[in-house]
């Protein structure tokens, strides 16, 4: 059984994303499924691996030899499955949170690839392989069209009827609240705590700094961080860091 | 292709370990490896993710319909391929470190299944399947025969060469401090700093904790800790951390 190929991988990007989603940009059919050779797909897996665990530090696109395992990985059943294998890490140990019950039980998200999938702007620019283009991004962003990561919708879910208090903090600029608020109400998600974005004052701050200090905030007003979930582990380290920390695949882009 | 069987995967656990290590106890011949599920495959991926991202948090055995999985990777290339990209990765941070030149420059590595594999023993103990028995560890500890990592008795290689004081800090008890330096010599380890086990003070904390205090102690001496390397997150996490840390690949045991 050949788990890479076409012939297995018939869980297409088109039934990942949400079932909300049904403007979906992305058209892949199983025949432009791409074969790697033995040596591309085992160097691959361990570039896989070395992101994931922080170890390859920044990097800035997806190795030229991982453009089709990238490709292949995020539009089959893996992406999918290790998005889901998060999710119920997440809700394990949300199950034996103690809550102080004062409205303040924490659990921070990140948007990007985290409760919002990019991937159909993603799929037609190269899956992380070409120069990340942030004006052409921003149009993506500003469509509103971004489904939500059904594991992480569920989980969401499920954390607010646990009683947890939903934050979501994002790179994402002031600017583009209300798309961004638009956006995540379309793909399903309610009744979260607080959107924080970057201010004027977090220009050009390094996401871990600007993330930490956010995060900082929340604890100074008394609430306890009991879970954060990111695809970044500029949204997980730093400082006033969560109890457990949550890291989603990401195996596109990096943000320091 | 199925890079997952017998008839690709013929780099077994003998080629794996190092050349030192002519009295290795495990034999594995191709006709061995198993032949997992699809569905299991792509679960214990997923599996595999969430512990070397630390997602699953404490974990105490390989799961049941993962065990040939472990197996497997272990035994055949992607465990040697992800540790080489490790060390690859451990390499491309060190060249960047500027030297204070002063004999003050550290990396700090820990010993088990980092420097030393006790894959002999885990093969004849279910490669994390079974329930850690610490007495026959022990036995297997005082045989001094684990062979070296490749890859990271290379790259330790090539840190001394760079000029790194090189620090070993390992959950080791000070009572197996004979043994553990009979094997790292056995192995191809020359010239470390200092071999640092768990004093009689050490007993019961968390790794997590002996590990930190150890490290703040030898930044207490004027030591700047460039790098850590090891195959556990408490190896890494908790306080005066190094500047990068490194992340090792192990599906068989988890270290809180």
């Amino acid at each position: 059984m050949d788990i890479y190929s076409g012939r297995f991988v018939l869980i297409l990007i088109l039934s990942f994303i949400s079932k909300s989603s049904s403007q979906s940009i992305i058209q892949i059919s199983p025949e432009k499924y791409h074969k790697s050779s033995a040596a591309d797909l085992i160097y691959c897996d361990s570039w896989r691996f070395s992101v994931e665990t922080n170890d390859a530090g920044i990097w800035t696109q997806v190795p030229s030899r991982c453009q089709d395992y990238v490709h292949d990985y995020l539009t089959g059943v893996r992406y999918r499955s290790d998005s889901e294998m998060v999710a119920l890490n997440s809700l394990d140990f949300a199950k034996t949170v103690e809550f102080a019950g004062n409205g303040k039980d924490a659990w921070v998200f990140d948007i990007d690839e985290t409760l919002l999938s990019n991937l159909p702007y993603y799929a037609l620019h190269g899956f992380g392989s070409e120069t990340f283009d942030e004006v052409s991004f921003d149009e993506w962003v500003d469509l509103a069209e971004a489904p939500a990561l059904p594991a992480s919708l569920k989980l969401y879910k499920e954390l607010q009827e646990m009683g947890f208090t939903i934050f979501l903090l994002t790179g994402r600029s002031e600017i583009q609240r209300n798309v961004t608020v638009k956006n995540l109400q379309y793909s399903g998600y309610r009744n979260w705590e607080k959107l924080i974005l970057r201010g004027p004052a977090d220009s050009g701050k390094p996401a871990i700094v600007y993330k930490s200090e956010r995060r900082k905030l929340l604890q100074d007003e008394g609430y306890t961080i009991h879970g954060s979930s990111g695809d970044q582990w500029s949204d997980l380290l730093g400082f006033a860091v969560a109890q457990r920390s949550f890291k989603l695949p990401n195996p596109m882009y990096y943000i320091a």
